[in-house]
């Protein structure tokens, strides 16, 4: 067996995450390790819980970064809140709806899915029929933003549904957090979960969570305990501090390096602001649209349900997207996202987020894009991919 | 609210874990980030695994690191081997046996503990005798190294008498691996979990994982699903190719610079040799024992069940135990660790783990220890510390 040390490749990573991370995010996370009870490792801890609050827009007393990744901040939530024969609706349009009917599942409750179409949004009439039709559900869960798809759903909307029939709203925002706005009080979200890889450009492996006080107080008013050790809230209070009082108590070794890592890509947020990081990820967006129709390819997404930060490219007739992509990689050392599920081989997924986005990476992407598909001689229009981006991107 | 870039303190970890991290693995750790299906990342997961396989001494096809904290990993061998209504022997003799018996009650199983006092190691005799009293019990789970203790049990015995009463093994040796013997397939284990922070010395936040044959077919056999999509591994199998075949499913994103940790980590283990970093463990604990002696201190545990990474020291009568271990961080930047549950304020822990078990380190902790212990008034040996260790650092 050869062993020798790993030294990756150099990428552009335009995919639907891990995004590209800032050599400051990289240098935070290398710093020395120092313990997880260290009492300056634990001021640190109460800094980010602050600067969650801002990329969440909200005051939630326990809001705190899980030590695994969005999956297990999915299954948080689902195993704190809910219990073995609750009824929980769940809006699945797309991969990430199905992975949550699989976690009402496994949590011993049943789910009751209110399905529309890959590529559409949630339709709110369906969701309100299904509220009427079924009294009594502990949740709705839904996806903000289908990684899988590129659509963005009316999450405020949904919110008030589930409260209006005093349900708790679950609320993945694995895409959207940062890139396009969350704003967890004003819409009265209880529960939502993110990732670090996506617009926050950190690495993979945390998942940043928030909960309402409705929600902590169903998590403490349960019957029966909470299925996962690792993950009860109840535990993990202790060792945030969430739980209020000052006292930390073990529960589990942080991911040290890692949470230094996302601290510095919070203080980068703070420091562009986050009206501008949407701003940036929308303009970004619209440059790539321009570049992207100049040479005929159409997104799938209709135009107002379309997340800016992951852009769901119809792939050409007859074009071997497999190896669209493997030239892409392979000439430019760009990665681009594949089609999920129903939408393997038909789509590619663009994203656009966090360091990702920007005006250099976007124009390359076109050109590099452009160039292959002319290369394989794909059926595309004979526009200026480039010209038409930077048009937008001068304003 | 203060928002900068966080400046860890530069410390010496002598506690429980984390180990102190080599700077190699740190700028492994801080390298560009690729994508989780990059063919370059899939062919460095695959020589992950022949690592794995070495520092866990296993063919087991099964053995990958599990994308969470050891706890994770704890949980993921429960929910994949054990259905509700099983019945599964848990041994307990410290913190973590009682964390396996909160794991079987929340995967819906029964536990049945055989219990020894903390600081001893699990007694054969009981085990057999609850073996023999609770025919059909699918599992016994015992802790081969106690963190809470510094107790070393009997792991081969243990996994002989599961064996042949038909039940599979699981076993806790993170603190254990690669500090001491861990021989999955010379003593028959079926499933071993680990943590990267202890004597792998590498980040926290990723626990290396493996499965034998026979628990590999309990897996594919369940009559129910995982209670935990997270941690399913029917799923993650087809992320790690372990389940045979080339090809790669998404199932969450892997924490890519973690791994690339982690597999600089184990290039070095690969480097010094698994039976030399036995050794430099045991020489290591020798030095640290000959010092603690000369100052009159001692260990908790008997010689012979020793972990010589984990070193249990018996806090003097009347010595405040807090403000030494204060002072040995704020004047030497040295951690050191508390008791823990049934222990919290009558012992220290001192870890010598991984990169932190050298003699520069030892010989700074028995010096520091002296000078404060002695600044205290406490009452202890006139002896030489430092020169008792190096007589036994120099042979």
């Amino acid at each position: 067996m050869t062993v020798s040390s790993f030294h990756p490749p150099q990428r552009i990573l335009m995919g639907p995450g891990p995004s590209d991370v800032h050599p400051r995010v990289l240098q935070a996370l290398g710093r020395p390790i120092i313990g997880h009870l260290d009492p300056e490792f634990v001021m640190m801890m109460d800094e980010m819980k602050g600067l969650l609050h801002y990329a969440f827009q909200t005051t939630n007393q326990l809001t705190l970064p899980v030590s695994a990744p969005g999956s297990a901040g999915m299954e948080a939530c689902f195993v704190n809140l809910i219990e073995p024969g609750d009824s929980v609706i769940v809006c699945v349009n797309g991969v990430f709806g199905m992975r949550m009917v699989e976690n009402v599942e496994r949590s011993g409750a049943t789910p009751i899915t209110v399905e529309d179409d890959w590529g559409k949004p949630i339709d709110l009439n369906k969701l309100e029929d299904a509220l009427k039709a079924n009294p009594g559900v502990k949740a709705v869960a839904f996806v903000h933003a289908e990684t899988s798809t590129g659509v963005q759903s009316d999450a405020a909307a949904i919110a008030k549904l589930a409260r209006d029939h005093d349900a708790l709203s679950i609320m993945d925002c694995v895409t959207s957090l940062v890139g396009t706005p969350v704003l967890i009080d004003e819409w009265g979200i209880d529960a939502a979960y993110s990732g670090t890889q996506k617009c926050l450009s950190c690495v993979p492996g945390i998942s940043p969570i928030t909960f309402s006080e409705r929600a902590v107080e169903r998590i403490r008013g349960r019957n029966s305990k909470v299925q996962s050790w690792f993950l009860d809230m109840n535990l993990i209070m202790g060792y945030w501090g969430a739980g209020g009082g000052g006292a930390r108590s073990y529960h589990h070794t942080a991911p040290i390096n890692s949470l230094y890592a996302l601290h510095e890509s919070l203080v980068m947020l703070k420091e562009e602001g986050i009206e501008n990081s949407w701003k940036r990820h929308k303009l970004m967006h619209n440059a790539l649209k321009a570049g992207l129709e100049a040479l005929g390819l159409s997104l799938m997404v209709e135009e107002k349900y379309r997340l800016p930060q992951l852009n769901t490219v119809t792939v050409p007739e007859g074009v071997d997207e497999a190896e669209v992509r493997r030239r892409m990689l392979a000439d430019y050392g760009i990665e681009i996202g594949a089609g999920l599920g129903a939408l393997a081989g038909k789509v590619w997924r663009i994203g656009l987020m966090g360091q990702s986005s920007n005006a250099s990476h976007v124009t390359l992407s076109l050109a590099a894009l452009e160039g292959i598909l002319k290369d394989l001689n794909a059926p595309i229009a004979n526009g200026d991919a480039c010209g038409a981006a930077q048009k937008v991107l001068l304003g």
